[in-house]
């Protein structure tokens, strides 16, 4: 094939990190656009200027490429806020999720990734690692409360992470209202009263 | 076609329920099953036997006919359990959607009607409409909450109602742990916490 970058063994930010970045750039280019109905792999091969070989002997099928897509995203670590306050904290990221939603081309991607997880095992798989990294990123910010007095010892700090998302992924998957800053700052604030109130302390342990 | 079943105008209940009955419920059956991907009108046809022509008259689309299931599901009202106080309904609440999504059948059925909603619009509209009208089955109890003066005045009842959800459908579609009955009696407690504390108050009224 005329063209084709054929990644062979190279080393690590070679031609087969060249030709990685190339794909999944491509595949959230389809993603944002036309969601996950509109991945093909010949077709991304054909965007990234890449032999069709080299990408179904890489990544196999559809879902092989999702996995690999979100476990690349996972590795684009965002640094997290310190405000003090645990409110402070978890407002931040309210907004950063509410702003990543929205965000016209993450939001699409992001709705691509979760309906690639619902329609399959593989994608589903890699999406909890990503959202157990990210959750876990934020995760101190719970136990520095915890040590500060701001909740209860033994408050599940992941929990905690993941009550500030779900309101947020609820309106942007099933409804309830717009994805504005007042329900990211209300996310923050409910889940911030619900660990106060000991909500999210480790039962049974 | 032999065998089809032409609905025409007759009254309701009489053959046009009767076709519609079937359709929709061959569609959930394909949904449970193979999920929306799986959708074709043609195939549903077939599955009720029903003439082709008729299911392409009547919903015109995969996403149309989605629309449709939605608006049937809608009608078929759940009772709203009363306990006398607001964790006791709420928590009734969280076990009942607990119990839908991790139900085999209704539980793919509902990954099934979000992933419709966010790939077309038009589904999105009409799974928007179901949740609005479920939710409003729900909202009494915790105005009857505000009467009693277990939360304070102003307490938005939607809002509340959503935000036992909201958790546990994240759990199905994001991840964060097994939907268990211990993840809805969590999700309730953390509702009824941050509404106490004032978390669910309609702003700037």
């Amino acid at each position: 094939m005329a063209g084709e970058v054929e990644p062979g063994r190279v080393r690590p930010g070679g031609r087969t990190a060249r030709v990685r970045e190339a794909v999944l750039r491509a595949a959230q280019d389809v993603l944002a656009e036309h969601g996950f109905a509109g991945l093909d792999l010949a077709d991304l091969a054909r965007r990234a200027d890449v032999g069709k070989t080299t990408v179904y002997r890489r990544w196999g099928s559809v879902p092989g490429l999702v996995a690999d897509l979100v476990v690349d995203m996972a590795e684009r670590s965002v640094p997290r806020v310190e405000t003090g306050s645990l409110l402070g904290d978890l407002r931040a990221n309210a907004r950063l999720v509410r702003c990543t939603l929205t965000d016209p081309r993450q939001g699409e991607l992001f709705k691509a990734l979760i309906v690639a997880a619902a329609c399959d095992g593989k994608a589903a798989e890699a999406l909890r690692h990503f959202y157990d990294i990210r959750v876990g990123e934020w995760a101190p910010c719970v136990d520095q409360a915890v040590e500060r007095g701001e909740v209860p010892a033994g408050t599940d700090a992941f929990e905690v992470v993941r009550a500030v998302s779900a309101p947020l992924y609820y309106r942007l998957l099933v409804g309830g209202g717009p994805l504005d800053e007042a329900a990211a700052d209300r996310a923050a604030e409910a889940a911030v009263a619900a660990a106060r109130a000991g909500a999210y302390v480790r039962r049974g342990v």
